[in-house]
Formats: structure tokens, sequence, C-alpha cells
């Protein structure tokens, strides 16, 4: 699979990749564990801080490491990658290595001691900042204090998850930039 | 414009429509007034009860009609409604009525005392249950207490924010429901 090369990117642009609700594939470690989940359930929360909101069911073995090294990386897949998107969702990292087991290369963060998924488009760093709601609704707030970003395409064709195991993918763009206010771009 | 007559649906499966990610209208009302925002920073948080997350910015007129009503409707706006959904993020209701302005039809309630917006393909009627997060990262978490969906299409065409004035409009669909466990359905 190809390993699209990457920039950095401004932590405050997020939203152009995270807004429009595509699939994820959250990847985290801690001592000497690491796993991946695919994951549907973000929303941005705010530019700067750039600060991201995400559900991860204590179920997943990913909470777990999340929950104790407070970090993770937040990997934006296209949609060629669409069957590691399902497999990493339809298996346990208590079980397997997902990264082994999907041949997902794992690279090391830049601000974060968690693998990035080097074929993703877009890598996320993030750190937990608020734990608040964790404990009943699972909710994790992230900073995102790193992204690195493939230059091309600018608009990737990205997965969004509706259930019952249909996928819709992202289509075309418009441009409707002059029917904003300035303060509104 | 066209008004899709619509029928219950459950709310245990919001996420059909909720979790690809689309811009949704968010309505709402309190001591008489009523306002209408665009909104894309929301995610699904739980099946059952239907729990739904929003970030609603303390400077907009909605943010004070939902915190004090405690009650709003999630609007799904279809692609052919883009320039109000423009024209409904680059206004102010403390300045205009927003279904005015726009020709929305304000739709009563069936179990909150906010109007839909008739004009949508579906409504999703919110109460607010927890407002932890609401005073310092305006978040919101409602519980979704009617669903009302029209029935055709069933994967309608919706719009993805991106910003800087560019939408993503959604595309097709992919079903790979047989790549599933039957308990990730």
């Amino acid at each position: 699979m190809d390993r699209p090369s990457k920039v950095d990117f401004p932590v405050e642009k997020v939203r152009r990749y995270l807004e429009p609700g595509p699939v994820v594939l959250v990847s985290s470690a801690c001592d000497g564990e690491r796993d991946i989940m695919t994951l549907g359930w973000h929303t941005v929360m705010a530019f700067s801080p750039s600060t991201v909101g995400c559900v991860i069911a204590a179920g997943n073995h990913s909470f777990d490491l999340v929950r104790r090294s407070g970090e993770c990386v937040i990997n934006l897949p296209t949609a060629d990658l669409i069957d590691e998107v399902i497999g990493v969702g339809n298996t346990s990292g208590e079980l397997i290595d997902k990264f082994e087991r999907f041949h997902l290369t794992a690279e090391p963060g830049g601000s974060v001691a968690v693998p990035r998924v080097a074929e993703c488009h877009a890598n996320f760093e993030c750190r937990l900042v608020d734990d608040r709601l964790v404990e009943d609704r699972n909710f994790f707030v992230f900073e995102v204090v790193l992204a690195r970003v493939a230059p091309e395409p600018v608009y990737p064709e990205t997965l969004h998850y509706t259930g019952d195991g249909v996928f819709m993918v992202s289509g075309q763009t418009i441009d409707r930039r002059d029917q904003f206010l300035p303060q509104m771009l």
C-alpha cells in the first residue's frame, strides 16, 4: 500500500479534514502495547487551541490505552483503505496486533509516544485535555498538538459511515466563498 | 421550496443521518424568540438513549435560546438547500428572524416547544441532558427524543463543510455489510 509523504499542517485548520465527518483510524499505545480502532463519532470543538472530541467506547482495547497514556493519533484514511477500515473495526486489539494483521505501518509520532498510521492521508497527534465526560459518556476531549498532511489531493476521497455496513464516499466540492462574510471564512 | 413529508423514525438509528458528518440547521426557541443556526460541529455519542453532542459558540443568538430552554431541533438539509445553509450561517438571529428571511417554514415540534424546519429532509427533536462542558467548551449533550424523516431517498445528498467557503457534497454509497461481524452491524 502507498504511504503518502506528508508535510506539517497548521493545527488550527484540521477542521478541513475532520469537519466533513470522515471515518478515522485512531492509534494508541501504552506500556509496550499498541492498538488501532475505527471511529466515526468525533467532532471539531475549537480552532485554537485545536480541540477535537471523540467517543471511544469503554469496551475497546484502545479505551484503556488512551485513558492510561492520555495520547492518541487520529489518522485519516482515504477510500482506498476501506478494507483496512472495516478490518480494524471488526477485530479486537486484545487478540491481535492490528498494525501487523492489516499490514499497516507504524511510524513514530513526532509529539506523542504513539505510532501514526503511515498509509493514511493525514495524521493528527493528540493529547487528552479534558476527561470530565470519559467516565459516564466515553467522551474524550483532545488537543491536536501536531498535524501532518499529504499536500495532494487537497480534498481527499474519504469514507463516511452510515451504519448497517454502508459507507458514503465523499463526492465533489462546491466553492461558495463569494457568499460568505469575510469574518465567517 | 419543497417540504418533504416525513414519518417517525427510530431515535436509536439517527446515526445513519448524523454520523456521516453533514452540516445541519439547528432551530431553537425561548420566550417568544426563535432562531436557526448552521452547525457542522456535532457527533453521535450513544445509540440508546439516543445522544448527540453539539458545539454552539457562545456568541450565537441560538446559544442563549438553547441554554435557557434546554431544547433544540437538529434539522438535516439536503444539498439543494445550500443557499439557505450559507445564508443562515452568515446572518445573526439578533437582527433578523431567519425563518422569515430565508423563507423557511416553522413547523411545530412534536415533543419540544421548538419549531422544526419543514424544508429539511429530517428533524431530530432534542433535549439538553448534560451541560457540564457548556460553560467552558460550548459543548451541549442532547438526547434525541423524536425523529421525523422523509422515507426517500434513504441516503439523501447532504452538505459537508470543509471551511473556506467550500462544501463537500455526499457521493455514492458502498454496501460492505458482508465484511462485518453480525454484532458490529
